[in-house]
């Protein structure tokens, strides 16, 4: 399963909210992008304070906790680490102090010349305490904001140093500020609730707590809420047609329920699964998505096909905590732990099975080798994105090229070994058509090596 | 959003497994059954050790639990407390000394005489450390036992005093035993893995650890499982007509992936939304269900009705964790922090919305009031069971008549309070249509009033 | 280090006390009695609740746990498990449901007879959930109670059944009650603070709570606080003379603050001191205690003897928590992580180190040869208790025979393995003259072999 | 009670030790300097990985995490946050990567010109995550790193800019590197074991891993232990004449069982009695001290004045843990909770009490009462230290003027404030008599005054 790094959530309060309470339903909402760490950082009165740790927002915060968060603002995080260790020490916010006070800082996506910055910030006597780019960040902020009397023109410094993708939450003693890295490949919007304004990952957390969507950030731009309203800075923005969104975000990443650019994410997957149905129809029976990402997909396939849509594969709820595997006697896969097979539904029938994307090919083995168990007559597993054939350095685990399947077979190798009838991916020609309401470009490097930044050579 | 009582899965070891852990992969796929509490307690020659805590099986067991608890036999149990506080104190299993050594005891269902039992042992010197009725059998059995020479005897007199519901697992010394009530009004089933017998409560159960399946228990039969291999004690066995199986097992309760008496739950339910679409069609453009709960019957009514079944409302994986609520003033419902709704997906169309039960109502406006916020044109509900009017004395949590909006509106007012444009219930006539591969009787109490055992009168 | 089985505390309010606080105070300052599990019963207007778990009291019970035991009454167990396994089952207080409703039971002191009374009981038909002797009298009481009208006299009926030693405190829905064996084994004492009676295991609780000191409770002595106030019943008291408190309570388990019947403890353990200036004189130049226990026998012998007293051994402060083990490698004993010598102090003097008891020896063997590595030229040792020949049945650790060194070797070739220069014990003999203000008879069988109760030879 | 800042330990390994092992005894022998959190960093091939967290180092070390250090160097530091805010981020040891690689490092003292030092680092863009004078160091370092070609004299550059006292512990990846300030203000001592050397800040930690002790670092002296052995660095060292050791670690920081400087603590302690029973001799019965911190002088005041050391006032054992305070109802006071009298061995008797120092009196004020609530006839109040006039900049919580009631009363006024009949303090010109092996000198700022490094007027 592939992870997003992170996501983000703020709110400049002006109704008297609790805003630690909404930052925690906020992040509630989030959860899917990032399960290893989370925190809440609050401004009160100009004094920042924080609370993070490892482990689900629910797990990490509790009345108390949230009780001892009062302030005017917040900004709040989750995290799956995809560059930068594990550990609580990594988890954001980040609250540092520097020449003008605190400041706190969270961020999702990933820079992808960090080395080099680091290694220049190395060479002027700086230290790191966590393996983050939010850390970064924060220092080259530090050091423009000796040359600058404000914090968001320090920001607007920085992001002309820094490459990659960066939806970034600030919290200086007086303002809330985000912005949107130049490519807008990570998404970032803005709503508001009463008076309040509300800045998040994705629009499914405005709706978790009754905001109102407004419109999504520019790609460059920087927002900056305080007393006096909200106000932006467009030096770095550039248009939707240059900008650069992860298309992954509407394969995969996102939550169905999120508008993206203006498209919803479940039309863009259901539209995925149509056109699988025109590139790589079948005579089947049945259409069954891999729960839970390949629903969505497998719904436009059978709307497409006019083969009835069913459910063959039953997921534990439960999978989300730690689980312990069995030992190796007991020959049980993560799989079998997670998903069932209905066995009256697909006995004797043909299937087609939809799932977002093929990684190293194990779990869709076993999927098949499950249904076939239970009597499935055929399998046909179609594949909602492209073959992945390069890795991802914006903030996704897509690995190396050894570890990625479509890298070392064909499709008819890949066909055999997972074991199914017929193998199908979405056309990488067709990509753009998914997501026809957004204006919006799209990074697809991960499918066509078409990076929008240099990458250095050994890194591929 | 009505809840089971219990699950209960043991194992008889013949071929080296880890038979904590498998007990522990056991309880994870019946962790739906309850996830307040649970336990495992294995028998390592002849002497029984538990450890039992509050919360889901991922967060009570870990290597470090596990590693301890080795043996030759296990039984385990997850629990919601309809009956019996809560508290560690009433987790199962329940291990005690009595005169012939150790005995474990789990146990899945309620016994409607417990009161007139309890009374009757408290009269000659009973003591009571729980509220569970596991501990009332124990009692029973302890002074069974002392009129027979056998564990099983002393279990199959105890099942002539007792009424209610109960899927028992038992492990004495040297003894797995299982026993499921002579109406069979909880599930209970074989299955064997290697040489090595398995009981569970739901057949999911079995898939998980890759254990064939048997056969399901027969009501009123007690399972013997020691060295010599598996003896069944049949006195109390009644035929499958007479049996009086909770129908809502297949409404609600169990797994979509367990089969039932022969019948597969998934498919049942879609059933009861075939029924529906020919008992309350209505002209629509798409189907939904509620999730997780309505999506079954939603196929089926969408492939019965012909009309696109299509998802409409978005589920928070992570909702299974304690999740606090933000304050008043935020406004937000628990309803929402849980579900989202696909804007969309249903704006100006007519939804038809397919939930398995209402109980109080609540839930079901507040997602009529989220689709036409949303901009659904019509909102179609129909539930995929017949009207609560009574409650139930057998092990889950539906309430008394005060707090069951079907006993104090009729049909029509319902619809108004819930906001829907139109409203259908599954006719309590054509109940038994939904599971027609089980020969089984069914208890539908809660629905028609007709109870199994005596109700003291006060108690409806 | 020998182990004291419990302590208890207890509390009928008539001022508006915080029942709970104060007997988490009075548990607190019976912390030494046991240490390895505790637990609280409250009394809320007839209604019993309860909390309890493993570790200090400081570890089990926070602010949360405190604000919801509110009440009018409690009691509060320490433990040590000496007979009964170890696990949260076993803590006390242990709460039943019998035929008048909840009993809430907790008690100290260790039955001899236990196992008859418990194969009597299951013969019967009775279950046991814990291995502690408080479940067996519960169920006696239980069966007591059917045949009179109130639970004390119950309670009087079932001393007569019972034999060892037990201060046990109860609280059934309208009465907090405490008894005493009629050996009076183990201390118990009653106090007041406002108009509330407090009871309480040793004074040094009612000092930490600023109650005052009444009485202690008469060996065999009931005492009911109700509504009503404060009533005795003495069916079963016996005379000081014929009593037989635990002399080991002076020596070592009780605190030196503490004062049992009448007599300090502190002031009994500087008479072991002088006794043994007197009958083990030594030419010395300074006089040292094992902390802490041996600490005031130094005192004393110093004292009477004219040698000077000092400290020569300091122990961490930190010891009562759990504590890894260095591995075998860096050969660091248990005794050197918590002890230490004062080098300066002891080098080239010739010294006096007094210890509470002899078990196996090896603490003692440890102790000499540090501080023979530390350069003291002499080392003589004295023992503040005779030698240790029995096992204790009434509620101690001290163990068999095989176990204890006194019982193997002669008192030279103790003092040889030891590596002391002189070795000397408190004369048998003597004992009694160690708390001469108390007019209690003691049992010492641990010394003698004199047991109050018959033993069956096999135990010994 | 005043609380010491930290303490630190680190060792070298040659012999196969399990270093993580050896450091968590270490640090448990140092635990007594800080309480409030605790890190241990190891060295595993050039890779430093940290464990830390707030609580105990029982509480935060177990097997598992001890596990997973593995390592052939380490470090480690326990802590009480004197300055810098409270909270794991400020928990020991720091972990940073610089230029050249990773470096840990830990630290117990406090810089005086940290504000200053921070101001500097923040004009030139550093950033600070922490509140530690630790971070400010790593800065400074990195920066003096990018000048020279080795850390260690990176080091001894910093050690030129920074004010106040410091014994650092450093680990990178080649070297275990200790330094003590030009003042030797904080202690720290080099011992051995097998080939390993160890560093610590007191030698009852190397008493406890049974380590060799060879001699305290020089004050100014930089330690480099490698591969190749141990090296000194001697930049900064100066005379013992020109040091000025914290006088206090002798009085109250320290353990009695360690050596500073060559001087016996507890002889140091004891010494300060003898010193108090020539200048306020008193007519008494009993010489009693304060626990723990007094006992020692107790027993000086006993051997030079002739009147007999005892046991007046009980410590309960289990303090060190959280405890929650009675409501007010219960007027309970925090030292009652804590210590309690014998009464029958003061009653009636003229007592003299001894402790360490008085810093806001309430502690002694309810002392004597509860001498003078059990009988006592007189109480003689000696203070084994002079009188609090200045506060502390070096790493103790000695505070401001306005908190020390020395600055406000006179001691006849303190005396009546305390209810004691007379009140004796050490006269601070017979100081440094109590160390006299010592060839050192000594701070005694908070008693004089005399400052070694310039204090901003506005803090004192």
């Amino acid at each position: 399963m592939l992870k997003e790094e992170c996501g983000v959530f703020g709110i400049y309060d002006k109704d008297g909210f609790d805003v630690a309470r909404l930052t925690y339903a906020g992040l509630f909402a989030l959860q899917h992008r990032g399960q290893e760490s989370c925190g809440i950082a609050v401004n009160n009165n100009r004094i920042i304070s924080l609370h993070k740790g490892l482990g689900h927002v629910s797990d990490v915060f509790h009345d108390r906790e949230l009780e001892e968060l009062k302030g005017q603002m917040a900004i709040g995080h989750v995290r799956y680490a995809t560059s930068g260790g594990k550990g609580v020490l990594n988890a954001q916010p980040i609250v540092s102090m520097y020449i003008k006070g605190q400041l706190a800082m969270a961020h999702n996506g990933n820079l992808s010349n960090a080395v080099s910055l680091k290694h220049d910030l190395e060479m002027t006597g700086a230290i790191f305490q966590t393996t983050t780019d939010t850390e970064i960040m924060m220092h080259l902020i530090a050091r423009e904001r000796l040359k600058t009397g404000r914090v968001e023109t320090a920001l607007a410094s920085m992001m002309k140093m820094i490459e990659g993708s960066y939806s970034v939450l600030m919290m200086s003693p007086q303002k809330l500020i985000a912005c949107r890295d130049p490519l807008g490949m990570r998404p970032l919007c803005i709503g508001k609730i009463g008076n309040s304004y509300v800045i998040a990952s994705e629009t499914c957390a405005l709706d978790t707590i009754r905001a109102e969507y407004i419109r999504d950030i520019d790609p460059g731009e920087i927002i900056i809420v305080d007393k006096d309203g909200i106000r932006t800075i467009r030096d770095n923005v550039r248009s939707r047609q240059e900008a650069r969104l992860c298309i992954f975000e509407y394969i995969y990443f996102a939550r169905p329920d999120s508008i993206i650019e203006g498209m919803s994410v479940h039309e863009a997957r259901k539209n995925t699964g149509m056109i699988l149905a025109q590139n790589s129809p079948v005579d089947a029976d049945l259409v069954i998505g891999v729960p839970d990402s390949g629903i969505d997909a497998a719904i436009g396939y059978a709307q497409e096909s006019g083969i009835p849509y069913g459910k063959g594969l039953v997921i534990n709820r439960y999978v989300g905590r730690t689980f312990i595997q069995p030992t190796q006697k007991e020959r049980i896969t993560a799989v079998q732990l997670k998903i069932n097979v209905l066995k009256d539904t697909v006995a004797g029938k043909k299937i087609v099975m939809i799932d977002d994307s093929i990684v190293r090919g194990t779990t869709s083995a076993n999927l098949v080798a499950m249904l076939k168990d239970a009597g499935a007559k055929e399998v046909h597993m179609r594949i909602s994105s492209p073959l992945f054939k390069w890795p991802c350095f914006y903030g996704t685990d897509i690995p190396s090229k050894n570890d990625l399947i479509a890298c070392k077979y064909t499709v008819e190798e890949m066909r055999d070994m997972i074991g199914a009838d017929s193998l199908g991916f979405l056309p990488v020609e067709r990509l753009k058509e998914i997501a026809p309401k957004s204006k919006c470009g799209f990074c697809d490097a991960c499918f066509t090596g078409n990076y929008p930044y240099k990458v250095p050579s050994e890194d591929i």
